[in-house]
C-alpha cells in the first residue's frame, strides 16, 4: 500500500494541527486456490496475474521479497513503477516509453479506474491486476503477502520456505500486529504529525517498540525464533529504510538503526540474505519519500548520506543459532530483468 | 552571527533554485585596548558594553564560550535572547516582560536601528551594543571573538587561557579559515541549497572537511595540538549541533558525529571541560531551527532526539597528552543567572 494520501492527492501528506491516521479501507477480493461460492474471491491462476509493486514503498517491498523467497515469478509477473509520482500516483516511468509492457498503461490509476470508474480512495502499492481485464484485484497489502504463504502454494520453488507456518501463527499474528501498527505505520504516524503533541506521543510508541524487537532479537536469530517467516519480511522494509530515510525525514531519530546492535545485526543478516538485501534500491527508496512528499521536505533535496558500506559488513548472527530456511534452501539469482537498478550488492 | 536572511526576514532562508551565499557584511567597529586616531573602534571601558548572544546560534555561542573560559563577566554583561524569532529577529522573550533588563528593548532590532536607522542588514548576534546609547557597536563575529582574546587582556581572570597565542597564528588562522569555509558555514551551504547540484557539492565539501579534521585530531588532542584555543572553540560550536541539528535539518548525514572516533572524543572531551557544555543548551538549539527555518520544516515539529546522554560518557582523549588550560585553570561554576535552562550536565 502507503498511506491513502500519497496516493491520491500527490505532494500532501500531513496537516497541520493533526494528527496522522492511516486510511486502511483497500479492495478486499481475494486469490485463492479454491473459491466458495459467493466469496469475494478469484481463483488463482498461473500467468494470468500481475504484481504491481514500486521498490520505493515498504508495503510493496514486502510482496516482492516473498514473491522472491516462494519462487512465484512464473506464476505472478512483476511490474515496477518508478519512486516518485505525480498526483494521480504512481506511473511506470522507469519502463520503456513510460508505459507498463504487460499492462499497456501509464498509471496505475487506470487499472484501479478498470476495476471502478469512480474508485474514491488511493492509488496504492502492491496490487495486483487481473491481466485479461486490466483491473485491480486486489491491493489489500497485509492479505496479500499471507495468501502468498498459503494460497499460492502450488506455484512455490522446491524448498520454498514456510512464511506462515501454522504451528506459530497465533503467536506470530500478536507480533506483527504489533509490528505493524507500532512500527512499520509508527514511523508514518510520527513523520505525518501535525502537532508537536502527536508527534512526541508517535515518537515514543515508535521507540517502545523497537526496544521491544531489540529485545528480543537479543537472543532469537529471527523473530519467531529459528527460521525467517513472513513477521521478518515485515519488519525489514522498514529497518532498511530507517537510516536512510525514516531518521531524517520521519524525524525518528532518538537513534540510527546502527546504533541498535541487534536489530542492526538482523537487519544486516536479512539483507544479506537471498531475496531481501536483492530487492532493495536506496537510491528509489530516498527519490520516493524526499521527492514526493514535499510537504515535509519543499526543496525535494534528496540527502547524499547515509554511508550504505555498512549493510554489507560481518553481523555474526549465526552464533544464535538458526537457519534461515529452515529445511529449505534459498532462492537463486535474481533474474536479470528484475535486479534492483542500484542495488549495493554485487551481482 | 547567523546568516544574514536567518535574522533579516524570518522564515524563508532557502531558495529554490539558488545555492546558498552568506552575506558576510558586519558593522566592523571595534572594541580595543587603545584606538587610534581615525580608527573605527571604541575604547573598552569594564561594565559600559553588553554582549547579547542567543544560545542556540552557533555564532554567538562561540563568544559566551570565550567570555566564560576567559572570564569577562564583571567586565561584559550578558544579554540572552531566546531561541525562535520572529520576522523583526532575535527578541528577548525568555526574560521577565520580554524585556532585556539592562538595554530595555523587546528586539535586538532596537539596538541595530539605534546605531542606524536605515540599517539594511540583517538582525545578528552575537552583538556587542554600547549600554550607554543603545546602539550596537559591532556584530563582526570573528572579530569580536578575536579581541576577546587580545585586546580584553586587561579583564581576563587569572588563570585565563591563551585562546589566540602569537606563535600559532599564522598556522591557526589558516586552520580557523578551513574551519570557517568549510564546516561552520559548510552545514548551512548544505541546508539552505536550493538546488540538488549545489546541495551535492556542497555535502562534499563538508565531509572533506569533517575528514581533515578527523585525522588532524588523531593524533593531536586539540586542533592547535597540547592546548585549547579559539580554533576548538569554533570547531566545538558546530561539532555540538550536528547529530542534534545540521544532520536531519541540513542533510548533513554521510555520518553522525558519533560514528566519526576522533571527532567524537574531542567534542565530548570539550563538552565536558567547563565553558563548553555548560553554555550549550540542546532545546534552544533544536527550537531555533526547527522552527525558524519554516521553509525547510513547514510543520515546524521539533524532533525529539537524539538521545544525548553519550555527550556524558567517557573519551580517553586524556590518552594524547595535553592539558586544556595550559598553564591556566578552568574557569569556576557558571553563575546562577547565566546557567543554560535545559543543560544536560548536573549542576
Amino acid at each position: 500500500m502507503s498511506e491513502q494520501a500519497e496516493h491520491s492527492t500527490g505532494g500532501v501528506y500531513s496537516s497541520k494541527g493533526k494528527e496522522y491516521a492511516r486510511d486502511t479501507r483497500y479492495l478486499p477480493t481475494r486469490l485463492k486456490r479454491a473459491v466458495a461460492p459467493g466469496e469475494d474471491a478469484v481463483a488463482i491462476e498461473p500467468g494470468r496475474y500481475r504484481l504491481i509493486a514500486a521498490r520505493a514503498c515498504p508495503w510493496a517491498n514486502r510482496a516482492i521479497i516473498d514473491r522472491r523467497l516462494l519462487g512465484l515469478e512464473d506464476a505472478l509477473s512483476l511490474g515496477l513503477p518508478g519512486p516518485t509520482h505525480d498526483a494521480d500516483s504512481w506511473t511506470f516511468d522507469l519502463d520503456p516509453g513510460g508505459v507498463d509492457p504487460v499492462l499497456g498503461i501509464h498509471k496505475l490509476k487506470d487499472a484501479y479506474l478498470a476495476r471502478d470508474p469512480q474508485y474514491p480512495r488511493g492509488i496504492t502499492v502492491p496490487a495486483i491486476v487481473d491481466t485479461t481485464t486490466g483491473a485491480v484485484v486486489t491491493n489489500d497489502f497485509a492479505q496479500i503477502t499471507l495468501d502468498f504463504a498459503t494460497e499460492w502454494k502450488d506455484f512455490h520453488r522446491p524448498g520454498a520456505p514456510d512464511l506462515y507456518p501454522e504451528a506459530l501463527r497465533d503467536e506470530m499474528d500478536q507480533v506483527m500486529r504489533r509490528v505493524y501498527t507500532e512500527i512499520n505505520n509508527g514511523v508514518y504516524r510520527c513523520g505525518f504529525a501535525g502537532t508537536q503533541e502527536s508527534y512526541d506521543a508517535a515518537y515514543d510508541r515508535l521507540f517502545a517498540a523497537l526496544d521491544w524487537v531489540e529485545e528480543r532479537l537479543t537472543t532469537r536469530r529471527y523473530l519467531m525464533g529459528e527460521h525467517i517467516t513472513e513477521a521478518d519480511v515485515r519488519l525489514f522494509t522498514t529497518l532498511v529504510r530507517f537510516d536512510a530515510v525514516y531518521h531524517n525525514h520521519f524525524k525518528t531519530n532518538r537513534n540510527k538503526l546502527i546504533e541498535m546492535p541487534a536489530l542492526w545485526g538482523y537487519a544486516r543478516d536479512l539483507f544479506q540474505t537471498p531475496g531481501f538485501g536483492d530487492t532493495v534500491d536506496f537510491e528509489q527508496i530516498k527519490q520516493h519519500y524526499y521527492v514526493v512528499h514535499s510537504d515535509l521536505n519543499p526543496l525535494q533535496i534528496v540527502p547524499k548520506g547515509p554511508d550504505l558500506s555498512g549493510w554489507l559488513t560481518d553481523h555474526d548472527r549465526g552464533s544464535l543459532g538458526g537457519s534461515p530456511f529452515g529445511d529449505g534452501t534459498p532462492p537463486g539469482p535474481v533474474r536479470p530483468a528484475e535486479r534492483a537498478p542500484h542495488t549495493i550488492l554485487e551481482s
